[in-house]
């Protein structure tokens, strides 16, 4: 007989819940995004549904109705009640028995959480400290895959540091992003981050980052940075949905300007807080 | 209330079944082995048991009983009965509230499968096409992680394109392996393997496959093959714990050799067997 064993327990394979034969388990096959609200209203959601279709789209699930999606997140929202949510949702091929070629038939997955997300304000107005690790993610980190274990490596690494993230280093020594999160340096007036490749997520809030600089007066330079260039920044800090702008004052130990979030950053957080509203 | 959503039903996350919550879904944050029986005994459970310890260990998963899970392994085998099985087993870090930091009092969730695993006659007389697909993985594939949507993508190229398998090509041209098996190649009596590394699963069939070869008088070499380097090749073959040695006789749309599978390949698939008794 064909079975299946939960921890201890044995399962007719026919008995065994879709769940647990989740191509998202198996293969990391699928696809997710992260939004938040702000005073009650989802921050660039068609955005993240743009970006969330083509990472479907990318990895080849086909028959999902972005539309249906958007209801399910708004619904689900409303549902919850939270004024500053964090939503998280996914979308895996389906479940079936494991197999690497994939059944054209198979129903997708979908998963969604509303969390609350209290802003940290700890961290805007004092700064974290980032520690750098080596980028061993997979060669198409455009894709918002399900295959983060390289991120999940990082990111606890940095927290045995007692450091709030990751910052990769691809072997040439460059800078490509944080472990969740995109990076950026300002020399002068001048803002510095990796341009987007197949290795770069295009992050949302990367864009809105770099549109309120530029409000603010600064010139863009999109240019991967590399570690010893960051000694020499004036100003560093991180992009990330949940948490939209946060400044960096140390980088793997060493105090990044007078060791309090720069100027400009504080004017980047500003303008872009001006955005959500 | 913090809530959650699958597909379109909405569950308060406190009720939410652990399994949802998954760490191996989230992150592919977990690790895996297959291993075969043929006629009713596992065929090296031991060495499958020693790279799991390690996959584990290398990505921080402690407090894992490797007793526990041979004794599983053993009591799912004699339960299901099934003579030539193929026999998948999982563990991911646990399941918790979806956060790259995890908790270390987190219980790891272990999941198997037994399957009927019949030979494929046909694939091993007549020889199975390839064809080639960029090397998408990520730098630590000597980790059987469940981190695998290169894989599948890349399998799922060789599908569409009426191939078996999926030979996988680095930035610089060289093989690294097969999306799902150790790659090889002869010529002359010289049979060549890509050397062990970060880039590479420490395959136990690529282990037994370079004893066979060795047993029947061929010298091993071992380092990376070129694409070009296969044209001149005068036999290739695969090797994969599910199907041991798999003959190669079209790679990218060339015939090798005549166009069966080679001399040398089949005295290596009899020694490889003889092991299994």
């Amino acid at each position: 007989m064909q079975l299946a064993m939960i921890n201890d327990k044995i399962v007719a394979i026919d008995e065994l819940e879709p769940v647990y034969l989740d191509r998202g388990t198996f293969f990391g096959d699928g696809v997710y995004e992260v939004a938040r609200s702000y005073d009650g209203k989802i921050f660039t959601l068609e955005e993240h549904l743009h970006r969330f279709a083509n990472s479907l789209s990318a990895i080849g699930i086909a028959s999902v109705d972005i539309d249906q999606i958007r209801n399910r997140v708004q619904k689900a929202f409303d549902a919850a009640g939270i004024s500053n949510a964090k939503i998280y949702f996914h979308i895996t091929r389906g479940s079936g028995p494991r197999n690497h070629i994939f059944d054209a038939s198979l129903k997708p997955n979908f998963f969604l959480t509303v969390m609350e997300m209290p802003d940290d304000m700890e961290e805007k107005t004092e700064g974290i400290a980032v520690s750098t690790y080596p980028d061993l993610r997979w060669k198409r980190c455009d894709i918002k895959s399900l295959n983060l274990l390289a991120n999940v490596l990082a990111r606890t690494d940095a927290d045995q540091k007692d450091c709030d993230e990751a910052i990769l280093v691809d072997e040439g020594g460059l800078i490509t992003e944080g472990a969740g999160s995109a990076f950026f340096a300002i020399f002068g007036t001048t803002l510095q981050t990796a341009p987007l490749t197949a290795n770069i997520l295009p992050s949302i809030t990367r864009k809105y980052a770099i549109e309120a600089a530029k409000n603010i007066g600064l010139e863009l330079h999109e240019k991967s940075i590399t570690q010893e260039q960051v000694s020499s920044a004036d100003e560093l800090f991180i992009a990330v949905t949940t948490k939209d702008i946060v400044p960096v004052v140390k980088f793997d130990n060493k105090v990044i300007g007078d060791g309090r979030p720069g100027n400009y950053t504080k004017l980047i957080m500003q303008e872009f807080r001006s955005f959500t509203k």
